[in-house]
């Protein structure tokens, strides 16, 4: 697993600045700059509908209408895409949103990363902006709901699973 | 414990409108109907901030600064509050509100019933309210984090606990 530590090409961007692209500059475990794969990180919150697809039908999700999508993006408090550019083309390549209140609690939702992407750091990358995005905003209590497998990629990034034995419960109609 | 149904005094009224009140009647055990101490419920999002604080200091709340409250209720997507009405009086007795992306994710937050209020159904029907008006927006996910004292309260209402092994996490600021 690469050691990754992500740059803002341009530092002087605001963070929350929606049209600015901001290239990931990922480090191995010496630490040598590399440059990944043309990687950038973006906080717009205009994703394209039908790529956002593409990239759940890469991990497999079930399909969603994409009526409903564009309504919880637009009801989603902050949005996280890593975008590939090449030449003249550009793919989503990962994705993370966060439904909030503004005050006081968030909630991670649809975090997914693209199987060739995988294993590369990414997804710390993804999870590391929106807390830090939420953090700016002064949000005090960020959580998630993490499946079996995701449980301890969440823990090294400083999720706490059950505190003081709270459960997360869930509602689904029958 | 009281065995509770709610009506609603004039049925013609639309569930989200705002200004209206809906008067609760509650069933005891054999059913017979008594009406419950003149209690309203109500989803108007316009809640007195002072009145709020005293219901959450009644059951022991930390404080928290009523400018981040009122931005918290703002992104609030629904509110529900039962409101004690005696003559020209009224009190907030009963409050919880929920976050969501209105197309599939709602989470369910600071539920909270008078000390005065407790053991008789309250919560009951400030939840069933919750998840009805949650439905009505076709949202499949409503989730909650619950303390270990509440979990078998959600329960007997239809939440379940870590369903397929997901986890409820929390990452707070160090």
């Amino acid at each position: 697993m690469i050691f990754w530590k992500n740059f803002f090409q341009n530092s002087n961007i605001n963070a929350s600045s929606e049209k600015n692209f901001k290239k990931l500059i990922v480090l191995d475990k010496t630490c040598d700059k590399i440059e990944f794969k043309d990687i950038y990180l973006s906080s717009n919150k205009n994703i394209n509908l039908y790529e956002l697809e593409q990239l759940c039908d890469s991990v497999g999700w079930v399909k969603r209408p994409l009526k409903k999508v564009k309504i919880a993006l637009k009801n989603s408090s902050i949005i996280i895409s890593l975008i590939q550019k090449k030449d003249a083309n550009s793919k989503l390549v990962g994705f993370a949103r966060a439904t909030s209140d503004n005050g006081f609690n968030a909630t991670i939702w649809d975090v997914v990363i693209h199987p060739d992407f995988q294993g590369l750091g990414l997804g710390k990358v993804v999870i590391h902006q929106l807390i830090q995005q939420l953090r700016q905003a002064e949000i005090s209590t960020i959580t998630l709901f993490a499946e079996p497998d995701v449980v301890s990629f969440y823990k090294k990034l400083g999720f706490i699973k059950d505190p003081d034995g709270v459960k997360g419960m869930f509602w689904y109609p029958r």
